[in-house]
């Protein structure tokens, strides 16, 4: 057996995610860490546990000693990033769930780790309870991977969900949302889709080794979605989904963006509800695999967070082993997309430059044309998208771009994933 | 980074999977590793790649001091063991998919682990593509596991799904079963719940520390399912799937039973068709997670086998954690389940010594009863089952034992997963 070193954390932020690792941590069997002492920011909140476990300045923990693994469970990414790196450059392991500092930092996080050899581990930060990092490093780190789409925002999907089933407006299902936890009190974040394409840029260092610059990748959310999409989704026997995407486009290229998108019933994707993620990866041998979990929540991503914990006390390190094959080296935005959209005036409709159009409806409150546009003029147009009034969904047709061979079998399963 | 050790291959086995595993080696762009020698039975059989590769004496590969792993991927479990055990002992690590082998000599193959100081795994033994040995072993090995199951035999499966889909009797989905190469020409070890049995003993051994003699585990399987059966699911909006599971009764015990159940439309192993395997894993802060992948197929598995002969060279081991951990001690049959069972005698009926019954319907040409039986009796009709001309299924009614405890969220979720 490896011997498994003792390890005393120092623990950033006691929020949700903080104290559901404290939690997880108290049942968990499988080992004893002492969290030595919690850094928070807020001295007037009360805390559910006595304050001497509390401290307000962070080298309280950085110039600890004994202090041999930092846990960042923070919001603010600046912060988040300033603890991170200096913990780093002290030699600490670190474990973090921020998945806006890491997209953001995510090139610069990997050489540090080379460069103080130091472990940085951060499940949670994609997918939160998906070990969908861990699998792609590890278990498909020979695959010959297609794509990978999925589920990554439990709040979107939270209120894509109630919007779905309830038939109300956004606004009410996403205050519900915040009122749930499901969702920050600032949920831009999550609703314009920054969230999921933070949590693609990572997942997409793991499955192709690229370190996207989050500004490169196109995302658009589901600020704008009205009642009339989902009515024309509910009438085709269809969901709305907000899923991210990375694929390849030949042997040493990807592109990648986030777009809702129409899921039909026999898809899995379909019944990935409420705060529930779900990924779907397509590759060339284990040909297409599903993995699906709770995206949000406390327990939930403590318990990766607790995973990470652990695997850091057998020394684990991610090896960033397709970023060492450097096969994939190229990125594109040259890609055709089938998209609904639902737009007020032929102007704004214009400003999309649609190749081709297979349906198109006119009324006196609104109207829609499905066609194909190339996803580099939805990039250019990223700015103005969300104050539009138009609402973009992904078909999901998957015949536009010579790309995506068929999978081995899939003539026998096509339709289950 | 971890040093990557330069592996060479002794194979043995050169069918289905092996062939597969051959393409997926000869595509990896992740890692070359020699296939120094390739071991088969039957010297008469044509094979696709010059002979000179080819050997019928086992020695010639175990006794090659260049050769330092072992992939172990032929049928006959008694030849398997004597490989591996062989191989081991000569301090060589060994890849297996054999899980009839594995279950049968699960206590002894990991003590020669730890003796011979060698790597032994065996991924593609239990769910194929999916990665559930992994994932229980490294990223639930903290979580408090409440129960695992799901749909392990692609065979069985896609019986089942020829069967509901197309209407056709029991004996013509099977032929069409072993035409496909998705069942052997004796598919005894499929139709009866062996297979599904043995990877389930090789889940619990990862899952809860137990390494169980599968003659200990109740298994039924679909032999002697008829279109009555599927009618009255069809009915019902049903679908029959073989489904193994495995869970708590209290901290320290665990009972586990392959059954036909019936599954609903909401929830996800209603999807998963034809030779796709799927698991379900509750725990206490992870809560749900569902692993869905190709159960069957030599590209599939291949696929699984070439990514423990990739950790392997990275120098990975199971570690048996829950083993090591100890928590589990027991197992017992003393549980309650709710089934279906079609009959034409009552005095068949009487052997089942039903505690409670909900249902029961009578007919000329057949009769059904829903009760709630005891999984010791059902134990104890082990033998003469396959023989009754009865049919039986686990209506999958969650409320009989006091166990299994609402997980987190599980209001928020019930029925998704």
């Amino acid at each position: 057996m490896t011997d498994r070193q003792k390890l005393r954390i120092g623990l950033f932020g006691y929020g949700v995610v903080g104290q559901g690792l404290h939690d997880v941590l108290n049942s968990s069997c499988g080992f004893k860490a002492d969290i030595v002492r919690i850094c928070v920011k807020d001295p007037s909140k009360k805390r559910r546990i006595p304050m001497e476990h509390f401290t307000f300045n962070k080298y309280d923990i950085l110039d600890d000693e004994s202090v041999n693994l930092i846990v960042e469970l923070i919001n603010d990414p600046v912060a988040a990033y300033e603890i991170v790196t200096e913990a780093m450059k002290r030699g600490k392991n670190v474990v973090s769930a921020n998945k806006t500092m890491i997209a953001s930092h995510f090139r610069e996080l990997v050489e540090l780790q080379e460069k103080y050899n130091v472990s940085f581990l951060y499940e949670a930060s994609a997918g939160a309870s998906i070990p969908i990092i861990r699998n792609l490093e590890e278990y498909y780190d020979n695959e010959l991977l297609h794509s990978l789409r999925g589920i990554l925002n439990g709040s979107t999907n939270y209120i894509l969900t109630k919007m779905h089933n309830g038939n109300i407006p956004f606004q009410q299902a996403l205050s519900e949302a915040i009122e749930l936890g499901f969702a920050e009190s600032d949920p831009t974040l999550d609703i314009d889709g920054w969230d999921a394409k933070y949590k693609l840029c990572i997942i997409t260092g793991h499955a192709y080794g690229l370190f996207l610059d989050p500004d490169e990748v196109f995302h658009y959310g589901i600020r704008n979605i009205s009642r009339f999409d989902i009515r024309y989704a509910k009438e085709k026997g269809l969901k709305i989904k907000l899923v991210p995407f990375v694929g390849k486009t030949d042997d040493n290229t990807i592109t990648s963006f986030v777009l809702p998108r129409f899921i039909s019933p026999e898809k899995y994707l379909y019944n990935v509800d409420n705060e529930y993620n779900g990924v779907i990866t397509e590759a060339a041998f284990a040909d297409k695999q599903f993995f699906c979990g709770k995206g949000a929540g406390g327990h939930a991503t403590g318990s990766a967070v607790l995973s990470d914990i652990s695997a850091n006390s057998y020394g684990y390190r991610y090896e960033y082993k397709k970023f060492r094959q450097g096969i994939v080296t190229d990125y594109t935005r040259d890609y055709k997309i089938e998209i609904y959209l639902r737009y007020k005036n032929d102007a704004d409709r214009e400003l999309f430059k649609f190749a081709e159009i297979s349906e198109q409806f006119t009324s006196k409150t609104w109207n829609y044309v499905i066609g194909v546009v190339n996803l580099r003029n939805l990039y250019e147009l990223r700015e103005q998208l969300p104050s539009m009034d138009v609402f973009i969904i992904n078909t999901g047709r998957r015949d536009l771009n010579n790309v995506d061979p068929p999978l081995a079998g899939r003539a026998a399963t096509e339709g289950f994933i």
